[in-house]
């Protein structure tokens, strides 16, 4: 069964707001394992939504519209709709009595503009609105579907699965599929190359859907199977997980929504273990992320971000030969912030970074996107060396996210 | 001129992402005085791209695509569009040239599928991408116009304005009228209490369109006036700007495109003054923020992420007695610790947040969104309180927003 969205509002054509509704329609129907055709937005013209949604028809088994319902002059969605399909406006006494009420209920004053949102095309059948004074409706055309709701996204977000989900359910009962999802995402390749090492895979044949999202600077994978039955669907997942896991597992940190800061919070709990860090290249940024967790305040003691070299020096107790002989870009005094601030400030772990983000700063040997990321424990410092090649804002990204996923991989292995 | 908008890739038919672009160049064509007739999301599919293509081609003058110009297999927009008018595909030696040099000065391992980014439909002109491989191109079928360019946002924003536009206005030069534009940036109103505020405004009247767009926490307006001639685009714009300004003076940090970052960076340089912040609640983000600027290490010294009490008292000298008899979230708390840093770091300036970030922490008397904001110089301390009611990282960017705002004005009231 294939979904056609048609978002209607003059809002959306002039870029006032930005449709939020179609990415939310079209999620919750992928879920049910209804691929959506086409999404279209247009304005509040009643001629406009005839033709289009004629067009729509034409390419799919339903049309889900949004918008266009409220009881003023420029809603004429409803009408437009009757329209399309030649059919009478009729009034459903039910619906006028419940809009009544609520006006009586909450002493509003009532006008007899308010009668239209009581109005249908001839032959649909009412979508209520648990939320709002305008109700939807759906209705058969060609032995198909048009549903409309309304667009206020409050109202659209509950309708959708109330509303609109279970009467495409009985109006296409072989259309019913069983699906589950799995995200898994990676930091360390370009899309390309995760394109690429995914190559000889054929999801196809395992039943499985897969979707690639860069979210810089890391790779998101959203794996979808879909099967008669929710025990086939699941069998079918695994097996494409483990390909790609076969594939990635260096690059892999998350199997699920969790952040990369959410799944070193969790270790850190876990293990009951503190940290503080030294940053200078990524200037309060990996502080920032590992803050944003709620709760962070059990495992994250402190943080310096030391620009100048006397803060190194006096802050953290980096000697200044070391910054003198190998300079503050350099894996000695990277070495030394880390295992500087953990003993400042006394926790289990010290994480720190220095580079040069750009667009100055470089040399001929330490070029832009340098860094040297750090991470000391009571035992041992271990110190890596990244050449990014992006502008200031993405180098210093990226340095936060090597330094999480050096202090990630350090949690997984530690016992 | 009418203007279809197509926004391509299987992300936006599965909602996993929502369509950012069709808002985003659907107000920068209202504001050229173009109006959209349709927007069209559609997936991967060569056959649905060209048979989508030729409709949008039959409503309107012009068609603004985006997408699916990436290197990987999925990435068809290019070939389908070539297909949809029967064009062959060209490699442009430029281009190539061009891709090879980055892969070179970057030692990336050139694979022949980037040289996919090289080719375009015979007839088309390449519009060059600033920040990213993908170019996109403008190919003129029928008298009209297609344009396609890369669907990442960061793409988009830029091409659109340095691309697009001009192609469009050189193609189409009956529709060009003279426009002079002026961003302006606020923070510390709602988006509904600008449009409110400017409500009595009659921009239509003025011959200027006003486009709003909110950039969390921020709100920017953007007044475009057109006219004839430059000269009465001008003073159209010079009259909606004072009318802007005499209704949201307080909250107007930016006539232009500079951040709120580089403002301060530029002020900083300027007055010769040197900052050290000491951050509780932000975890990080003003220094992030701060050195997000090149060239911040004239100005920034250090900052410290003091998490714990224990770090507030011996990273910055806050008295004990201070902490326990009014919070660690309290006006005294901020100064001390704007006082503090300050004097560790022998800056002229100590700026400070401490305040309760949430979800969780809250009390009764200080609840979630409680922050307290204090700037010091060497004759005083300034400290302000603030009640936010977002989500945990949300109350974090307000609160660094709102700290960087209380130096800014600092700045411009120092003589």
């Amino acid at each position: 069964m294939k979904i056609g969205i048609l978002t209607i509002g003059n809002e959306l054509m002039n870029g006032r707001i930005a449709d939020t509704n179609s990415a939310f329609i079209a999620r919750e129907m992928n879920l049910q394992g209804w691929p959506v055709e086409i999404l279209m937005s247009v304005g509040d013209d009643a001629s406009v939504i005839k033709s289009r949604l004629h067009y729509l028809l034409s390419l799919t088994d339903a049309v889900i519209c949004t918008g266009g319902l409220g009881p003023t002059a420029d809603d004429i969605t409803t009408a437009a709709v009757a329209e399309a399909f030649g059919l009478p406006l009729v009034l459903n006494g039910d619906v006028l009595a419940f809009l009544k009420e609520i006006f009586a209920r909450y002493n509003l004053h009532w006008t007899d503009n308010n009668a239209k949102q009581a109005q249908f095309p001839e032959g649909a059948k009412v979508i209520p609105n648990p939320v709002g004074t305008a109700a939807g409706f759906a209705l058969p055309v060609q032995n198909k579907l048009v549903l409309v709701i309304p667009g206020v996204p409050a109202e659209t977000y509950r309708m959708v699965p109330e509303g609109v989900i279970p009467v495409l359910r009985r109006f296409f009962p072989q259309a019913v599929q069983q699906t589950v999802k799995q995200t898994i995402k990676t930091f360390g390749l370009s899309e390309a190359m995760v394109d690429q090492r995914l190559a000889d895979v054929n999801f196809n044949a395992l039943g499985v859907s897969v979707g690639f999202y860069p979210v810089f600077p890391e790779n998101h994978l959203v794996l979808i199977a879909r099967s008669e039955t929710m025990e086939a669907a699941r069998e079918n997942l695994s097996r494409a997980v483990a390909e790609v896991t076969s594939r990635l597992a260096d690059c892999i940190f998350s199997y699920g929504e969790q952040t990369l800061e959410e799944i070193i919070a969790a270790a850190l709990a876990e293990k009951k273990l503190t940290i503080a860090v030294a940053e200078s290249c990524t200037g309060g940024l990996i502080a920032n992320r590992l803050t944003d967790v709620s709760g962070s305040s059990v495992y994250f003691d402190r943080g310096f971000v030391t620009y100048s070299n006397e803060a190194k020096i006096r802050e953290l107790g980096v000697p200044s030969e070391i910054i003198e002989k190998h300079g503050a870009v350099s894996e000695e005094t990277a070495q030394r912030m880390a295992e500087g601030v953990r003993r400042v400030a006394g926790t289990d772990l010290g994480l720190s970074s220095t580079g040069i983000a750009g667009p100055t700063g470089g040399t001929k040997e330490k070029p832009v996107g340098t860094v040297y990321i750090a991470l000391a424990d009571a035992g041992r410092t271990i110190c890596r060396h990244y050449a990014f090649r992006w502008d200031r804002k993405r180098n210093k990204l990226l340095s936060s996210e090597a330094a999480l996923m050096m202090l990630r991989t350090y949690l997984q292995e530690k016992k």
